[in-house]
């Protein structure tokens, strides 16, 4: 890793031109930003200290949530200090010369391929699934594959030298995907007003409804549940939830404590702003 | 499709070798099980009627729900007539003569990567995500490549020809799947005891809360959770719940007209005999 001392380095997953770089320089103006190949080196750096800061995807409008990165928050040592959402315009890129009509595969991310099955099941060609969106666009430009077409934003058509064949090829053009900021220091990024926590509750009828309850009946929001299996027992969970509330003092303490009859573990994962889309000027 | 007349065609996911054709043979012995390339093909097989039942994957217990069925569910049509628990070992296969130094590709079904993610990081090799575990057995035979493996099942090794690497490399041993039978009858296989539903809350505090505690407040235990996007409205939810209870009346439909204050949609998704072990002799 290149560093330049006294920046802020913020790891992403993906090559330059991801959608992960661009919600890590969204969130982290002037700070360096650092291409991570996968998403589990970038908890294992964050927690080392070798970053200060990681982004990672958390959800997709479209798509829903990216598991792992729910597994790796699950495994500690890391904290949500802050989040923001990004829109995630989906273009077909391929060399310049190939036409639609040349193609006979198309490669990206698992999730990007899913969030364009509806344009992608019409062109009939062979889909690929690759470890990145700007990852497949480099490959294509590296090694002249005239005959294959990439899933991933303007900006890796402008960095790799492809054209772009379709724009917004999205089935829901409304996409977004939230990125959260993680760091070993929980110092949120700015006053916090929302909170996450994972819990696994006793394997006790209406444990779970008993457990939401404790908030719900203090006037607690929730914005997100999602389970994800305990893969040691077989259909057991762990349930991540968003609060909306950042002050770790009553009523979200007072709710955490009254969850603890019903849990086998609960753990805050952070307290942190929620992100605001910027006002139009 | 071939066809024998007179004998009920159920449709899997994948090639033969498929864990899925394992699903399929256990749930309907005696039934023709047909191979059919994807999951939604499958939905539209059934919902037409050119296909009695499809076997389709719910969850892992390790990597977790399958999202793609979740969102074919939550499109209507079908009904879940029945379930089944399958276990998963894995194992490397490659064509005989290679060795485990050789190998410079894994590849497979996303989900069956993911579950055996730590034998494969230690293998530094290219991980190639294809569409089905039995497939990419058959990939390696027919185009003899001696330096890719693939992790698929026992029986794929033995229909396609290849050596078994390495046994029972899923991270965690105790690996299952559990699949639902899909009918576009909605009569169940046997007397049902389980319920499982799709619903929408009203955006308003409280609403999931209180829905489920409908459920709750009546003693209705719910064997799983699961939400996914709603993706013409991003950040809102649709909700699956397993409940178990398979009487369509008191107490459950008494719940279920409870809940109606608090959605804004809900729709069964059938009433089903939950699996159960076979017991050894």
């Amino acid at each position: 890793m290149t560093r330049v001392p006294g920046v802020v380095t913020v790891g992403y997953q993906g090559e330059p031109g991801a959608f992960s770089e661009e919600a890590a320089a969204t969130l982290f103006p002037g700070a360096a930003t650092l291409p991570v190949r996968t998403l589990r080196a970038i908890f294992e750096d964050v927690r080392g200290g070798q970053l200060a800061y990681g982004v990672v995807p958390v959800e997709n409008s479209q798509a829903g949530s990216i598991n792992e990165t729910f597994d790796l928050l699950g495994r500690g040592g890391v904290s949500i200090v802050g989040e923001v959402v990004v829109r995630v315009d989906h273009s077909l890129l391929a060399l310049p010369g190939t036409g639609i009509g040349d193609l006979r595969r198309v490669c990206s991310h698992p999730q990007a391929l899913a969030q364009c099955d509806e344009f992608l099941a019409a062109l009939d060609v062979e889909i690929v699934p690759v470890y990145d969106t700007a990852g497949a666009a480099k490959v294509i430009a590296a090694e002249g594959r005239s005959d294959e077409a990439a899933v991933a934003s303007p900006r890796a058509a402008e960095l790799y030298g492809l054209v772009i064949l379709a724009r917004q090829i999205q089935t829901h053009p409304e996409n977004r995907t939230r990125f959260a900021a993680i760091s070993a220091d929980p110092t949120p990024l700015a006053p916090p007003d929302k909170t996450s926590i994972v819990f696994s509750v006793r394997n006790e009828p209406g444990a779970l409804v008993r457990a939401l309850d404790a908030l719900a009946s203090r006037g607690l929001n929730l914005s997100k549940i999602e389970s994800r299996p305990v893969v040691a027992e077989p259909w057991h969970y762990r349930f991540y939830l968003d609060i909306d509330a950042g002050d770790p003092e009553h009523p979200l303490r007072e709710a955490l404590e009254a969850m603890e009859a019903d849990v086998t573990s609960l753990r805050p994962l952070g307290s942190y702003p929620a992100w605001r889309d910027p006002q139009p000027h």
